[in-house]
C-alpha cells in the first residue's frame, strides 16, 4: 500500500518515518513540488514557490528556507540578496505528499515587490483591485 | 511591458481590468494554476488544487469553488459528491499571477480523508506526526 494511503488511517500523535515519506514524496517530472509560505502567528499566506529534494534538505538542516527557483534552475536561498529571510517554525505535508506548507517567520517582506504578500490583487466583480502597498523597509 | 510588472508600480485601491488580467494569466503547459484554499474566517490553510480558466470562471459566477481534477481530468466541483462545499469569498492572485489564493468558507472537512485541513503530517526531527484526525461528519 502506498504509504499516504496509509496514513490516512492513523491516529493523531502517530507517526512514519521521515526518510520513508521522504523517498516517497511524489516529486512532478521536474523534481519540484509547491510549498505554500504561511506566516505562522498571522496566517497570512505569503507566497508559493517551488522545492526540490535539497532544497528540502537544506531548509530542515539550517532553518531557513530554500526554495529552488525555476527561472534561474538553481537553490534559491530565500533572503539572500534581500535580507528577508524565511525562518522555518514548522514542514507540513498535504494528504497526497504532493503539496507542502511552510509555517515560517518572514523578516520584512516576502514578494520582491516590497509588499508583505504575493497575493496582493484581489478581484472584484470585473475589476482587478491592489489590496497593498510596499512595506518601508529603509 | 508585461501586465503584472505593470501593476507592481500601482498604488492600494488602483485596479486593473479583470478580462485583461484573465487573458494574461500564465497556465502552465497543461493550462493549469495552483490554487491555495485559506478558510476565510481563521487563516487556515485547507488544501492546495488546480484550476484552468473553466474552472476559474465557474468559481466566480457561481461562488462555489471548481478546480480542474487532474486524475479525472474534468471540472471538479468540490463537494459535489461529499456535501463538502467551499464558498469563494475572496479570489487573489500573486505577482507574477501564476497562483491563486482563495479565501473560502469551508462546508465541513476540506480533505477527502475526512480531516479539515490537507497538511496533517508534521515533520518533527526523523518523524512525521499526524497532526489531526477525521471530523466526525455523521
Amino acid at each position: 500500500m502506498n504509504l499516504f494511503k496509509h496514513a490516512e488511517t492513523l491516529a493523531v500523535g502517530d507517526s512514519l518515518s521521515w526518510e520513508a515519506v521522504l523517498a516517497e514524496l511524489p516529486f512532478n517530472a521536474d523534481g519540484l513540488l509547491p510549498a505554500i509560505a504561511q506566516q505562522v502567528d498571522s496566517g497570512e499566506v505569503l507566497m508559493l514557490a517551488w522545492m526540490n529534494r535539497a532544497a528540502i534538505l537544506e531548509t530542515l538542516s539550517s532553518g531557513r528556507v530554500c526554495y529552488w527557483s525555476r527561472s534561474r534552475q538553481r537553490l534559491w536561498r530565500k533572503g539572500e540578496t534581500s535580507g528577508h529571510y524565511q525562518t522555518l517554525k514548522e514542514l507540513r505535508i498535504d494528504c497526497d505528499g504532493d503539496t507542502l506548507l511552510l509555517l515560517v517567520d518572514q523578516q520584512g517582506p516576502a514578494c520582491h515587490t516590497g509588499r508583505r504578500s504575493c497575493f496582493y490583487h484581489t478581484v472584484q466583480g470585473d475589476r482587478v483591485v491592489m489590496n497593498s502597498a510596499p512595506q518601508n523597509t529603509a
